[in-house]
């Protein structure tokens, strides 16, 4: 069982990865909302290959990789080559995703915080960690509000995948602000985020939410139905790049067509990312693409191809919105000038 | 049973839907390819429940049609008002999908026909049935001849849905000129039709199709994986709108913004569409969208939504094939002019 909530008036993927004594607690993502089942990492390894088989995605790899390194400090405290193993868990953390950056920002914080050597290993990993989450939660709350500052009082908003925390944000501040945004939410296939994340948490929000196949936002566009495309993004580069869940740049193709905004929510620019070309795309198999919900869609002489995410160029990108404010795709890089 | 396929060197969609003494066979598209289940129709009712609950689609319903207008004129021949029962049972055939407007054509065939009054009206029914179908085969080879020459001899084509003959006339006139074409299929949620028919059929005739998620496409396009977008089409109206199944308009103006040629296939421009708007798009039932294979997708709160076509505008078209030939979609209604 996993430790209470922490967050109980948030939707239940807003706390759905949960450090305890015993290992971290992953909500398994692959049969939500169907099943409330939680998986039980109790080393590195087991927090790598829970995330990388996608029992956690979008915000959930980087608490993963948070409560990883707290098992490692856990396991290497005392020992004499105790930061060794923590270097290792970390890289082993950080291989579990190519394309988004979260699992080596979440690493960061829990070395940087042991190489300060302010406190024993454990102590330090421990503050980190829960310095790393509090620092991410801040962030989307603010990204949120200057998200929310851009869209109308009921705007008709279209998303892809399931931006998690950073969609979240933007949907508590609209709501504070007395804000009424109704969503149109892609499905998001092979593994369906859309339908089954991203619907259902803001239906657990009462916030009004349709359901449409990856095909059908153009059309929706072409007919005045859509006042916004908002995104969360894995990772932007310097020069305004978004790379996000593949199907992002298609959508933002359709938005340019049809004159609908496209804004890209990310914390901050990635700095090690001049160009979009710098960030590796990560290919997971093909044979994912020839299943839904674990039944197959085609026959077996079919071969499916999965990239898993796509880069979306500067000039059809309205604004990225970070921590720091709105910025124009091609002025990003300024952020880290503030 | 079926009577036995009068095309037994092409895939098995090319010849699925079967006249017989005792009704209207139809292969299960819904099923396929995973079971080779025949529905049968008795009745024009049966016939018309069939088509409006997915068993055939694409060109199925067209070849439904022709079978079911023959099982009408069974019915009434002999009878004072055969005539008015033929005319019902049109009515009744035409409405099954307000869209594709091949159950309006594939009627007049059998009408046109009975009302010349050569023959008898049984015999004149199963006269204007079976040139119905030998002129849609013609036609389909003969658009296929000319989509075909505008391909390169090994080009990557990017499908969308089951253009079925259509498709078919494509890729034999390239076989028999000795191209190498290569596929992309797009799953084409909810009914997945590009995943479990067109992927399919394809690998029945030895083609290589390599299927992706209807979001990927501008993906494969922006790295230049894609030579040319070709897809059927349920209607183009005389000023070049392309209505066609859902997400063509997205994958044409992903298409648009890379570079890639759009080639729609089309008998002819339909002269009682002077334009997109004049074409009623057919909604389905959202809860649809809401399943995949049967199984549900989505929380029970989350509502789905249908539109089963969409208009692609002229300016996204590169070029509409006729069989009369290739015309640029704002010239397309010289058409009726040759």
């Amino acid at each position: 069982m996993p430790p209470p909530s922490s967050y109980p008036d948030l939707p239940t993927l807003a706390d759905s990865v949960r450090l305890d004594d015993d290992g971290v607690h992953l909500l398994d993502r692959r049969v939500f909302p169907f099943e409330h089942r939680w998986v039980r990492a109790r080393t590195v390894e087991e927090v790598a290959t829970a995330i990388e088989d996608m029992v956690t995605q979008s915000s959930g790899p980087y608490f993963a990789v948070l409560g990883g390194m707290v098992l490692a400090a856990r396991e290497a405290a005392g020992r004499a080559d105790a930061r060794e193993r923590l270097g290792a868990a970390a890289e082993r953390l950080i291989a579990t995703r190519p394309t988004n950056d979260q699992p080596r920002k979440a690493v960061t914080w829990v070395l940087d915080e042991v190489d300060r050597g302010r406190t024993d290993l454990l102590t330090a990993a421990e503050t980190g960690a829960r310095e790393g989450e509090r620092d991410y939660r801040r962030r989307c709350a603010e990204m949120g509000r200057a998200a929310a500052a851009l869209l109308g009082p009921d705007a008709r908003v279209l998303t892809h995948c399931w931006g998690d925390l950073y969609l979240l944000g933007v949907v508590q501040a609209a709501l504070e602000a007395g804000n009424r945004l109704r969503f149109v939410c892609t499905e998001t296939r092979p593994y369906l985020q859309g339908a089954r994340l991203t619907a259902e948490s803001l239906a657990e929000m009462g916030v009004e939410a349709t359901l449409v196949t990856d095909a059908m936002p153009a059309s929706l566009m072409r007919e005045g139905s859509v006042d916004a495309l908002v995104t969360a993004s894995d990772r932007v580069s310097m020069d305004g790049h978004v790379i996000n869940k593949v199907g992002t740049l298609q959508l933002a193709t359709a938005a340019r067509a049809f004159g609908v905004p496209f804004h890209a929510l990310c914390h901050a620019p990635d700095r090690n990312s001049p160009t979009g070309a710098d960030v590796p795309i990560e290919y997971r198999d093909g044979s994912e693409v020839c299943h839904a919900l674990g039944h197959r869609t085609a026959g077996p002489r079919v071969r499916g191809l999965y990239p898993a995410f796509d880069i979306t160029d500067p000039h059809l990108v309205t604004t990225v919105v970070t921590d720091r404010g709105a910025y124009r795709p091609d002025e990003v890089g300024d952020y880290w000038q503030r």
